[in-house]
């Protein structure tokens, strides 16, 4: 699927995609919940954060580099975990996976991949991994994938905890969508065909009878606890888009808050992940690293997040256009351009390390109408 | 009219409306007054109302269930009293009473409805039953369908009090609305044409004419009094707006408030009645139940309307494109859809009952800009 | 050019007239100074206003009728002075003038008319009159035109003070536009073929070219004194925007206010009229009558002024279009229409007589997003 | 290229240099950076400015002329510096000085125009010009363009701050814009090929690499003492949008500081430079000139901007759309449109001089609704 098109930014891939890959994946890697108000915030609340760039700082060196949890990374955006990447490449998250690595960032893979935790560590050995996990009924499953995680190397287990149960996307329940019959739930491979499998459903989403039957929605903040006795892996919790929750994960014990809401997946009608980044940064107050995914789609979107109180942020949907792309090659160029535009946006804003983003650099645009 | 599509949220039913119902029925049941700035407006006020949800709290039973009046009903969202219903569906009114019944919620059966109170209490003989009222000049027409409600075990009147005359719908007027010959106002089989029949109006609607004629633009605050007195029947007052009027219901006798600008048809111009929604429930500070009409389509939207203080949401128009689609089983179908939305939205904002959703759960989205 | 069709709102009668009149004198009417912006904003102020309706309040007799500077009118709307109306219909002026008195309310004569005082008074005997005055740089064509206006019974001179020179419409600059042939400023009949035709002019507007050449942008609030020196009649000054300018206004005599951005016409970028209204209310605290104008089109825009202090409103282009849908028929129904629609937004907002309408019937839209 | 159409306002040129020029061209022109979120908000920002103008106040002589940096001026607009102006038509550079001069303004001069500092000042003997700067990492080059445009007597030196590198304008990557084959960078024709010529990239626009090859992005504020040390020349600082930035500006010795951001060409995201203006001139409190450019398009975002605090406003991409309609002609009848417009906007304001300017004219549009 390689291409000779003039692939300039973000939306480029977005647009190729919708062009290529089959309706069915497309709607389900681009769907929102229900009416989508929240995926149209995402995108149009970092329109209203404005920038103050400072001039004449010497911004001949840039150095992009910063780390999470301790790993260092070329430049603050990782890839955030996204289910079945095989619907997009045939490569799916293996290209990923290597993408990341060739540009030096983290990648996150989901429990529901289409490649296993292994293939994903052989074909990246020397990338960071870290390991998304949904916890299911059956803790023995959870537990094992823990230990598989653990046994791969990857560097952190990410706890999804928006997802009870899944957001209902209209898309999916108009396709019926389910997993092309050729792929499966890779981490489930030897276990029974329910995981392994994700089935036409009579109606609507087969994932959402999928979650329904196999994930577990009776998790309180007890498993988060449970979960950093079994394992030594630092625990990132990722869904969280209120204050009150940002205490309870530093309480037991989160090393890393993801502040997402799921790519407007889930519960339709929430604000903006960065809209309530500001109040969690708050809360938080320094005791432990915050990232940020939804809606980030530019350079100067990074450049937001940070100047708000990001350590880095994440992007979904942009890489999996990158594998409609080209695969591998395609995920590259979207995290290049991303790069490149980072990095020129810290030169035009006057900044020449990633710790010369400070909250100054930012307002809200009802700012200039006070003045 | 059974169809094989995939009706997967309220809006499709309207879709579906739209191009099979007769343009005068759906023109009828769509319109909003004037230039239609509230009928956008009840939509539109639910979006700028953010969620705030919050996770790992064990929503793996989820209890939708809660009263009205001290009657049970199994999800916190009635049928609003609309007119007419036959327009949509030969079965009309006592179709949507069996639809909420099935679904184990309340009907509300409106004066100008084209089914009796007698066929829709037989039909409908387990469910709950509201008659909504509109006071007639002639006080014993008024009174003798109290008694009638009283004997078919109408469980409340609702008095809508923002209807002295009906509003201007501009699609009526260019119709020249008039009830189609066939069918009756069935709660005046026995009287005089007048009341029965929607005539053809020379100029404009013949509703707005049927009104004039007979609805009493004189009454006021003394005759709920007077209701009161002349039955025992719980009075709900229907179409409150202002704090003011609300504490006027109060100390009128009214044992619940139904904050309703009546789906936009009426005094265009006006807010969303979730706008107004908090500065009532402040007002009346418990001492009466709350409940809320108007622009309600979504699960959130009715976690949004309980959160800031309804006990529970009504919905007038997408039972009607219910009942185009499909009669009985379209109803059904609406209101089966909202209830399962609302069980994932609770599910997904963390609260397993009725009482878990709390105004803490509800922002404005201005919230954010302050942050 | 009586017609069949189904008018039901003002905006019907600009549909109308957008189809029939010839483009020249439709765009004329229809025109806002440059970009348009304060034109777009005379329409959306009155929807960023939201009414707080009172209801059981016994509406059963409502009675529009009010005076303005002492003289009866039957409902608070009156008809704002707009030039050269013959071509919108033959009958131009006379028509507008007997259809004011036909509907009970005043007519406002423009300086630049294209029928003379002394015609629209005979047309229009006992309908009361004001006259519209724009001052020329030749004071005795000023006089001039005072003595025949209160000769011929007008009772109120309109000083229209925010035209020291004409606005720039862009259409009228394309279209290179002129008075057509046979018409004439029929108050200058007897006068110089300056004063009364409108020629083309080589570049933009015929009629910027007649102001600049004929209008004095020299005057000052002493000409208002010199005004109130030569004549008995009430002078309201038209075209006011700020609290500073009202206070003027009072300080040099003014009998009332218009508050008025001469319908969008004149600098572009100013605030909409009705957004102006409330800080000149404030400042004049009833020390003179105030009105508006721009931008109102329906009953509910009515009510909305009056509840922000205003006496009574006048409208400028739907007269146009009434004479250009049919004459002085025409430009009835226009009135009708408003005064049956401002009947009913009375009934529905709890109002019987033009004094029940107080400042707590409206509030800002942001009113309700501090709730 | 002369035409006959009726040009009447600013967006006309716009309109016609879409429609003519070659795409390559019309894009590098027309295009912000990324997003063009900026972009759009340079026009907005003006938009949400709402003026309050004031009557009665003999507006019969206006003068329109002003001074900076103690010279005269005949309005308060003056030419933004634009590169490579002969892609837009032959006489280029040339064609623009002598429209600057013909109506009596400053043309400022881009480091990188495709006609020499001593063509132009030929071209303009007698018209007041200012030199745009960029620092090239050779300070000589840079030290000789100084040189001269001091022998070329022109009157200041604009050292554009906000261009460390080329922002990313998506277009000119699409099309790989370079600059046409037969036109030089007049600046450097004796100098090695690299920066006379824009040659095409292998990706994106080759004006990024050559900015990027060239220009110093590791100039800081002591960059401004060293030029001050090497000129006598006075310093407009251009690309200031911080209060920080401006204090920092005035420390330095800057003359003037021009508020801008680069026709939202640098960094996309960035408030509008309207906005900024006010913290800008707070700051600054008088100590010296400020101006701005960014979005101008009407005498009424003229006067928003000196009512504001600006000495006078500039203006880029209108003189390009004048100079494709026609040259030096269409480059004049661009500018005196805005002369005119300004002209009337004041009549219609109340203001005859510039000093009548004030900051009472302007608010924001949020004033209103906290009335
Ligand atoms: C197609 C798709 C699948 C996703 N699958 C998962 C998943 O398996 N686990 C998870 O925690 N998040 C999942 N997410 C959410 C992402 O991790 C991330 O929060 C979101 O995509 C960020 O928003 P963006 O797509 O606007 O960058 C998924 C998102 C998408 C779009
Ligand atoms: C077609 C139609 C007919 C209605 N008839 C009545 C009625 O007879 N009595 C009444 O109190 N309200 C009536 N209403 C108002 C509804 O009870 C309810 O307030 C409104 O429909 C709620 O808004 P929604 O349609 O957006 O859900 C009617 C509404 C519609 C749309
Ligand atoms: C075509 C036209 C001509 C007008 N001529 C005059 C005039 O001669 N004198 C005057 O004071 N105002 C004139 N006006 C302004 C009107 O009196 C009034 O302020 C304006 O039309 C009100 O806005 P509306 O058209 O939105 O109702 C004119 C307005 C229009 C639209
Ligand atoms: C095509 C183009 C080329 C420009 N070239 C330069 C330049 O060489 N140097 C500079 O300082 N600014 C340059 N600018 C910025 C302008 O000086 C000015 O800041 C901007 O155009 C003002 O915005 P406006 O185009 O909306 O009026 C350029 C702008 C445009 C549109």
């Amino acid at each position: 699927m390689a291409h000779q098109m003039c692939m300039v930014c973000l939306d480029d891939f977005e647009n190729f995609a919708a062009k290529h890959l089959n309706k069915k994946a497309f709607d389900y890697y681009r769907s929102g919940a229900n009416q989508e108000q929240t995926l149209r915030e995402n995108i149009e609340a970092f329109r209203r954060l404005k920038l103050r760039p400072r001039f004449l700082r010497n911004v001949s060196c840039r150095d992009l580099s910063t780390t999470i949890l301790g790993q260092p990374i070329s430049f603050p955006v990782g890839v955030a975990p996204t289910a079945m990447q095989k619907m997009a490449h045939p490569d799916g998250e293996v290209a990923t996976a290597r993408a990341a690595a060739a540009v030096g960032t983290v990648m996150t893979l989901s429990t529901i991949a289409t490649s296993s935790i292994e293939e994903v560590a052989e074909a990246n050995p020397n990338g960071l991994r870290w390991f998304q996990l949904y916890i299911y009924r059956d803790r023995k499953v959870t537990e094992e994938l823990v230990r598989r995680a653990e046994k791969a190397e990857y560097r952190a287990l990410v706890l999804t905890v928006d997802t009870p149960v899944f957001g209902l996307r209209l898309a999916d329940a108009r396709n019926k969508f389910s997993l092309p019959r050729h792929l499966r739930m890779a981490n489930f491979e030897k276990l029974d065909i329910k995981s392994n499998r994700v089935q036409e459903a009579e109606k609507e989403s087969g994932l959402n009878e999928y979650a329904a039957s196999l994930f577990d929605p009776s998790i309180t903040w007890k498993d988060l606890s449970w979960l950093k006795r079994i394992t030594k892996l630092p625990l990132v919790v990722k869904g969280i888009l209120t204050a009150e929750d940002a205490m309870l994960a530093l309480e037991h014990g989160a090393s890393a808050i993801l502040v997402s809401n799921h790519g407007a997946r889930q519960l339709d009608g929430v604000p903006a992940s960065v809209e309530v980044l500001p109040e969690i940064v708050q809360a938080v107050y320094g005791r432990c690293e915050i990232y940020l995914d939804g809606g980030v789609r530019t350079g100067t979107d990074v450049l937001k997040a940070l100047a708000l109180g990001a350590r880095a942020v994440f992007v979904g949907r942009p890489l999996l256009w990158g594998l409609a792309y080209n695969g591998e090659q395609g995920a590259i160029q979207v995290l290049q351009i991303l790069k490149k535009e980072l990095d020129l946006a810290m030169a035009l804003a006057g900044c020449c390390r990633i710790s010369d983003i400070t909250s100054a650099l930012v307002v809200k645009s009802t700012f200039y109408s006070k003045l």
